[in-house]
């Protein structure tokens, strides 16, 4: 596994040609398909990828509501940064805040009628991206290993996941 | 390529039960891994996973120096967000900041002698986390799979790039 002949155990296992291209080409695709959604959004429907993101998680949930913290793990964004992206999702009347009063788990988020709206509009256009970016270019058997690698990814870190925190630190899927 | 029977051209070409799993596997998967690999970088060095992905675009430069610009549209980072994380690195020693006198292009980020060490010794660790929840658990075959994806997605999205574009919008991989 090592690229060198003489290398103790404790070398680091460099990847090889195919690995790293396959890693950067993962890391490079995941940044720039990430740029198109969101050029795609914004031109259609004047959302960002993290708009859409919030709407979908939100949506998805029953009677399209949602804790914060719940909203936070899901996206694995830092608490601040969805603050932040809550207000202005607020002052654009895509969500509002309710508190409940007899929880003390935090308030939570709701779609708004105009932001229900918004989700319904911007479908369309997005899976056409997702289409037209991804799955339009790939065989059946692609589209088979792509899933098989995620689930096999997602796998091993529930596992850590499972042997490290006892507590639940799953997260449901980003949109 | 549609879930029901009758609909018309226009209808959304929504994606079906494998291709839906595959793409809520894939975000999932990125947000995931990603934070994954944040953490053990922050155990094992100290580092985010941003300051590690401007470490290694730097490193990976002539001289171990790179404009501003050239770094922003690498990371596909806001010009602001990519501020504030060079201005924390510098703070931290691990990148300076240089003019160039004769050139109006903006100024160059450079790695200090920290900075490189800093890298140097982060490599280990994150190439091992690479392997653990991800080269590790996959065949040769998914390898060239995930390979010949990121390289028909880029390929797309520079033929997109090329269309729309006249300028360079190539990006080089993240990290």
């Amino acid at each position: 596994m090592t690229t060198g002949e003489a290398r103790s155990a404790q070398e680091p296992r460099w990847l090889d040609e195919t690995e790293q291209a396959a890693w950067r080409g993962y890391l490079d695709m995941n940044v720039r398909l990430s740029a198109q959604l969101n050029r795609d959004l914004q031109a259609a429907a004047g959302l960002s990828h993290a708009d859409y993101a919030v709407l979908v998680q939100v949506s998805e949930h029953p009677k399209c509501r949602m804790r914060v913290l719940e909203l936070a793990r899901a996206l694995d964004w830092e608490k601040s940064r969805l603050s932040h992206q809550l207000s202005r999702m607020q002052q654009r009347g895509l969500i509002d805040r309710a508190n409940c009063a007899d929880d003390r788990r935090g308030s939570f988020i709701e779609l708004t009628p105009k932001g229900r709206r918004t989700i319904e509009d911007a479908a369309p256009t997005h899976v056409d991206s997702v289409r037209r970016y991804l799955f339009d270019l790939l065989t059946p058997e692609q589209v088979d290993t792509l899933g098989a690698i995620t689930r096999q990814v997602l796998d091993q870190l529930d596992g850590l996941c499972a042997s490290e925190a006892p507590t639940d630190c799953s997260e449901p899927p980003l949109v």
